[in-house]
């Protein structure tokens, strides 16, 4: 059916690296397969939202063949890759069937690591895709429904401590949020607890959150969680995590919810590429992003390890993009006769969010903090959600929000974990 | 804590008979405990827009302890109740917790039932709450993303084949929309096959879809099934469900996707309280909802049997908002000396909604169908949602939706169903 002569060019990772690979190769003369082992592309900044029942899926996820509909060179593919065979130019999914490329993409992105402990996954779950969300909305609000139904007080008060382990931006902002939930949403709702009771802890292995921050802003980022009621423990490694709660070194805190925004770890699809990782797995890449021994295939996104003026390029969505968009274009020069050109990671600053009304902004220059720091976060968030239904949809659920103190997708569903079950 | 002298009426499930009924306790000189399974009330009338991915979940459900948090006599409990004994006026949930009522209200409803055929529930899953909605959305996406990877022709056909078991509102609903899916939503957006040649076909073992409606108005909605692409098949008997499709006597019917909406039986609940049943499995209720043997016993909703004027009571949301209120009056009117009456139905009309701008509706004198029909289901089912924030987003949801014939909500979570994992 295809013409022999149009390069095959596939994409694994339906992420903003591999979605605007795809984009950017539009009019290109080649064709594309974009697999995705989910059918949707997630807008991952505001997956804290769903796990704190502010947004609903669809507010945050776009089906992957709708976005890129009218891309008629793109085919979108459901599929978990399980191997690349560099040499053969061939790739192979998790249901046997396999793949022929001219050229390779990978932007398979990074999940959450429990670095060796994996025995903590099952109590502390991780924020990387909304299966995960899911579960963590329903973690955390059936721990308060738990507790209005306990009649010890001792187990009471387990179902209402809440420990977030790491104090990067998801860290903070599931913290933030759970303790505006507690103080605010579920005020009056409750008759035998008092949610505003319950006690929210961030846990931060370094000295600092938000260490990618200047000083000045992780400081007044503290400050504004202290003032949401959150109590951060900087300077602190957790050294046990089980269903009764976490240990800091000797203490203990008896905790129901313990929730992982500690640390990722990059795809297992890196190792397939018999490339040189970095010790976080990611993978090592020239200066445009291919890999040395085969420059047909690149790596995108928070797989990709790269140095860039001493410094590694970030594993956010803006250098995610960019990489993404420069692999297409270095293909795009490549078939029409051009040279091969390096990636420049272009800083565009660094966001964070607290909670209600509060966060922290560094543009380089100027550096921003509490309320403005927040509008300049919501605005840059909506303007950046795909589709005009999503950003009109979020901005009324924002409004709504705001002026209510509701957060309106507080439905459980789903089988509880078994350690709620009883 | 409390004062013993207030009578503790508990209900069981928060539904429309059991929301109804808390409410119409407000301002009475009771405690009321509220137990559900689940976190929220759910608005099971648009539960096939979830299902077929046209709307959210925070859409249609709010949780009950927001609904009822500014009544404050009323304790809402997550709790799954596995027992009633009515001589002990107590009810057991499956945690083992025990609640003491001086008056109960079951309200716990109805599940859909096989008819003895309990190994069909695994290929044809029925549609009652969001975790049936969500399994059923991810079940029939994930079959159009099956079709589009399938090499072998007759596979890709087994995955392009729809069938709808049952010609009730629920079984109508969803045939209409999965052919408005198929036709419409997902035109353009594969490369390998074309959705629209997809099959949808809905199999009714009795001589008419929507038999409940008068004869005039089953037609008109079979006819506008077909204009649909709605292969409707009435008289016909389901003899076999399997992994591979359906059976109708000599017939066979390969199909990978098969939905139920052919039968529902009453909660098990109903069997725990020692009262005739009838042949569907519920309970046989005096004129005024109690149970003979326990005066203060009132079932009301899907759960109770009760004939009026020689016809039954039928399984629709008013009728169980009505018996709600009715039993919440009837305890309202003992407490103060008062004689209890016989609950009458009023028989505000019957709406079924076929697709895209089309719907039939009953009103007693005045029958509707098509165009007219369906703005006045939307009206009222936009009307009846509970909460301003749910009218204004659904109705902005409808809106996008029908100018762009877009379903946003067409995300699929959840790890696929056996069948459909390889």
């Amino acid at each position: 059916m295809q013409t022999q002569k149009i390069p095959h060019v596939v994409i694994v990772g339906g992420g903003f690296g591999g979605l605007w690979a795809a984009r950017a190769l539009a009019r290109s003369p080649v064709r594309v397969s974009l697999i995705d082992r989910v059918n949707h592309h997630l807008f991952q900044p505001l997956l804290y939202q769903v796990a704190t029942a502010g947004l609903s899926m669809p507010d945050i996820a776009a089906p992957l063949r709708h976005i890129l509909r009218r891309q008629r060179n793109v085919t979108v593919l459901l599929g978990d890759v399980v191997d690349i065979d560099c040499n053969a130019r061939r790739l192979r999914c998790a249901d046997g069937s396999e793949t022929d490329y001219d050229y390779l993409i990978v932007a398979s992105g990074a999940r959450h690591a429990y670095f060796g402990r994996d025995d903590w996954a099952a109590h502390a779950p991780g924020l990387k895709t909304l299966d995960d969300a899911l579960l963590i909305r329903r973690k955390v609000l059936t721990a308060f429904e738990r507790a209005e139904a306990e009649p010890d007080a001792d187990k009471r008060a387990a179902w209402l401590n809440f420990v977030v382990i790491g104090g990067g931006p998801t860290g903070v902002e599931l913290a933030g949020t759970l303790a505006e939930i507690a103080r605010h949403t579920l005020r009056r709702e409750f008759r035998r607890v008092d949610p505003a009771a319950a006690r929210v802890l961030l846990v931060e292995a370094g000295p600092r959150v938000l260490a990618a921050l200047p000083e000045s802003l992780s400081a007044r980022a503290a400050a504004q969680l202290h003032r949401l009621g959150v109590e951060v423990h900087a300077g602190r490694a957790v050294t046990a995590v089980d269903g009764d709660g976490i240990a800091l070194g000797e203490e203990r805190i008896t905790a129901r919810t313990v929730l992982w925004a500690a640390g990722v770890a990059a795809s297992p699809l890196g190792r397939c590429l018999g490339a040189p990782l970095d010790r976080a797995g990611r993978v090592l890449v020239a200066d445009d992003l291919s890999l040395a021994e085969h420059r047909e295939v690149f790596v995108v996104g928070d797989l990709a390890s790269r140095q860039q003026d001493g410094k590694p390029v970030p594993g956010v969505a803006p250098a995610a993009k960019q990489m993404g968009t420069h692999a297409a274009q270095t293909i795009r020069a490549e078939l029409a006769g051009r040279s091969r050109k390096p990636f420049r990671y272009h800083d565009v600053g660094s966001l964070a969010t607290i909670g209600r009304m509060a966060a922290v902004a560094d543009l380089g220059h100027v550096r921003l903090s509490g309320l403005i720091a927040w509008w300049f976060w919501l605005l840059v968030h909506i303007l950046f959600l795909i589709g005009f239904r999503s950003r009109l949809i979020v901005l009324i659920n924002w409004s709504w929000s705001y002026w209510t103190y509701q957060r309106h997708a507080r439905i459980i569903v789903g089988q509880p974990p078994p350690e709620q079950a009883g």
